[in-house]
């Protein structure tokens, strides 16, 4: 099965020139959807992880998904003031100003080897930033998993020079 | 195991005489988590579902999970405004003004059997608005789980007064 087959894109969304990847088309195919998760833990290959990590919105839906098929639990990383209990946040900037992720102060403990979760990498700020956050409550980003690479906005290999394995099931190229 | 003992009351939040219930350390510990998405579908008893349909945005990680092991595809209601694609859109009362839900408009096929997911159920005003939502695009609601009830808010029983199954894991009354 041809993953890019069930993800739909959207031309000019959310403003003119971007072509926006959307993967609720491959959510909604069941076929689709477990053949993401299946292929995004894929570069683990055994190895022990003791947590998943997914970065709100859609990285919560295959986060969740991973997290039930590996057994272990799972960490949401939320924007700024979503979180109800005490938090730790790492900022990062945006095209215009910055933005800010937060997980709750427990929710890794030391030593926790984590993999990190979300749909689509551009410039890799948020997963960055979520990558600075787990590392400093204690936990190791040991894989980051995407469905969606977008190469040309570097955001994959700028987590590769942080040391970070990263995997992307699709690439679109040209964006 | 008892999920209460893996879920935090955060006392006066968001405001003051709030009582909230903050399932992430639920969600954050392998066995909860677990037992949560296995207690959450129990009521199915093997029945034949086609899709899970989840609610921004705790309900995407527990129904990314039970898609997952339901091996079904799974369905993102959201705020308005954040799907990419078209949508249609059910509004509901909040305690003050109005908010509504969405889904893309082909991300239910006509006689689709979905379970629809959210963490909590309160007054029953988004679930409610779900139900309508994906009845309106075609599906039919087999059921409605929740981790938690505030059964005193009354939410399950409107629910259960449009003639839907609910089922909710924990209880907390005089909310």
């Amino acid at each position: 099965m041809d993953l890019k087959s069930v993800i739909r894109t959207i031309p000019d969304y959310p403003k003119k020139g971007i072509m926006f990847r959307d993967i609720t088309t491959l959510l909604t195919d069941a076929r689709g959807f477990r053949r993401a998760v299946d292929e995004l833990v894929q570069p683990l290959a055994g190895q022990k992880i003791d947590k998943v990590a997914g970065i709100e919105a859609r990285g919560f839906i295959l986060g969740g998904a991973i997290a039930h098929q590996l057994s272990v639990g799972f960490v949401p990383i939320r924007k700024k003031g979503k979180l109800p209990y005490k938090t730790i946040a790492e900022s990062y900037e945006l095209e215009y100003g910055v933005d800010e992720v937060e997980i709750h102060v427990d929710a890794v403990e030391k030593g926790d080897r984590i993999l990190l979760v979300d749909d689509l990498i551009a410039t890799g700020g948020t997963a960055g930033a979520a990558i600075k956050l787990l590392e400093r409550a204690g936990g190791e980003v040991m894989l980051c998993s995407f469905v969606v690479d977008l190469p040309d906005l570097g955001g994959a290999d700028k987590l590769r020079a942080l040391g970070k394995k990263v995997t992307a099931l699709v690439e679109y190229e040209g964006e």
